[in-house]
Order: C-alpha cells, then structure tokens, then sequence
C-alpha cells in the first residue's frame, strides 16, 4: 500500500513538474511550431541520423557557462529563422493585404517563421542580455588585425596587466571555495552535539 | 597621528597587495616582455591613441562571465603571437644550434615570442579549460550550415526542449536568488536582539 502511494506521489510529482517545464512555451507557438515541423517534414530515418543541431551534451558545467552557450543557440536561432524567412516567396501586395486571413492558413510559412523568431529574439532580449554583451565581446576579438604593427605593440603593453588579472581571477575563485568549504565546516562542527 | 597611522597602515596595504599581484607574472616573463617591447616600439602618441586592443571596460559583470572573456582573450593571445613568430626569419641551422646563446640575446624575439607565447598557453591550458570548451561550443555554432533543410527541420524539432531550458534556467536563477534572499532575511530577523 505505500509503495503504491509513493508511486502516486511520484507520478503526480512529475506531472506537476512537466506542468511547471511545459508552461514556458506558449500553446500559440506551440501550434505554430507543429505546423511548421509538418512543412519542414523529412523521413524519421533521416532526422533521427547523425548528430543534432544543437546537442544537449554541451549544456554541461556551471549554470553561468549554460546560459552563456544558450544565449549563443537562441542567437544562432535567429539567424537561421532570418535565413528561412529569406528562401519564402515574398507575399504580393494582394495576399499582404489578407494578412489575417494568411496567419491562420495553413500555408503562411513566412508569417509562421516571423513570429516564432519573435518568440525567440524576445526571450533573448528580456532575458539573455548579459550573455548577449559577452557574445559580442568575444566576437570583436575574431576582428583583431593580427598584421597590424600597431596592434602588436599595444598587445605587448596590455598583457602584464591581462596576465595577472587572468592568474588572480582563478586565485580569488579558488579562495572564495576554500573559505567557503571552511565555513562549512565550521557550520558543522558547531552543530554537532557535544559531549 | 591617528591620521598617520591610518596612511601608512593604507600604503602598507597598497604595497602587499600590488605585490601579491604582481607576483603572478614570473621575472624571467616581464623581462622577457620588456624586450619585446622595446623591439615592436612605437612612438608613444601613437601608442597611446586610440583604442586598446583589449579594452579592460569589457571585464565587467559576473566573474564567470570575466573568465569566460579572459579565455577569450588568452586564445587570440596564442594566435597573435604564432601569428608573429611566423613574421620572423626562420633561424639557420648555424644560429639554431646556439639556442642558448640566442635565448639570452637582445635579437632572438622569434624566441622570446615563443617563451611568451608558451606561458599564456600553459596558463589557458591548465586554469581555462572549462571556458575553453564553452569557446569551442560556441564557436561550433557559426558553423551551421543554414540551407541545409536537414539542419532547419532537425532544428525545428529541437527548439521546443531549448526554449524551454532557455526559460527555466534564467527562471531558475531567479528564483534561488529569492530564496538567497528570503534565507539572509530570515537570519537578519533572528539574530536582531529580541525586545
């Protein structure tokens, strides 16, 4: 009998919690999304095979580096939806003008893709804007001019000062978990019964 | 003398701490780097101008985010320097043979480079790995191919799953910086003397 309970309460734990997960997408983009899976369609054999686009694995390691690599996926995102919105025929001013009529069809792809990209590029916007600022950071450094003279002998003068701030911000990492483990175990030992 | 004790306490402290930050750069480095300096000199006017190649404004935010630009910044390093040893007359097999002797010269800055270059290696390599991979994660994301329809239908399926990690984990963040919180108030209330 309590194995069974237990059970019910397990089964209605992760109902709850799949809720909780399912919640954050919309059941307009939702819909919109089936729709578009069922025109982007390839045999299961062929989107079941090879890697994914995007694999699950890398989201691994502190929380801070997850959000830093999704907001790197939700850009890439964007660019691929631009991209597709880009391969549909342009409406004509005709069907432009049924706009309404075209957003509940079936067939307007292109308006489907516009709006799930909105869907992503707001949730990177309102949410993911630290990580945006760190992407574009790193970015400016693919467009350093290596040839550049001028660029070399700044780069000489700028690296004590980077090499040290890069040595110490590891130290200070380390630190703060070293008094953070002895804190701990201060906690611990204070909490143990005495003899 | 209340006010000058308190200076030289200040200066005392300013000293200790430059020095427990300097000594992250080896002598045999900062020498080394002095050299190079004066071999890629530029009239200071023009050193000075403009911006810098690594601007130390973009080191802000959490320190995991700096980390992650830090290796960033290390790797553009280790090609910067390849890029310019690579500038540098290949030794002869006469001048190869005396490495020591060239090592200690004013003129070895193929060398020096590489001395320099080695030592930002070793520091990426065993205190950056982590960002490293976050880098090669991130930078495997310019490399999908957009017109592939095999890449834009496997990313259709996938994106229910990462919009919703997406959503969760900055939710998730949110709501242990509320416990966070709720947690600090809680022990403020306790630990304030009872009427």
């Amino acid at each position: 009998m309590a194995a069974m309970v237990r059970t019910v309460v397990f089964l209605c734990f992760c109902l709850t919690a799949s809720q909780v997960r399912g919640s954050h997408i919309p059941k307009e983009m939702n819909r919109t999304l089936q729709n578009l899976m069922r025109h982007y369609d390839l045999p299961p054999e062929v989107r079941l095979s090879g890697k994914p686009v995007f694999s699950r694995e890398k989201l691994t390691g502190k929380m801070e580096a997850q959000k830093v690599y999704l907001g790197g996926v939700l850009e890439t995102y964007e660019k691929l939806f631009s991209h597709m919105i880009k391969q549909q025929p342009t409406p004509s001013p005709q069907t432009a003008g049924n706009a309404v009529v075209q957003n509940n069809g079936d067939d307007d792809v292109r308006g489907k893709l516009g709006y799930i990209l909105k869907m992503v590029h707001d949730l990177r916007k309102h949410r993911y804007q630290e990580q945006e600022t760190l992407l574009q950071n790193l970015q400016s450094l693919k467009h350093i001019k290596m040839d550049s003279l001028e660029v070399q002998s700044k780069a000489l003068w700028e690296l004590p000062w980077l090499y040290e701030e890069a040595s110490s911000l590891v130290n200070t990492n380390s630190t703060i978990k070293q008094l953070r483990r002895r804190r701990q175990a201060r906690r611990r030992f204070k909490s143990r019964p005495q003899a």
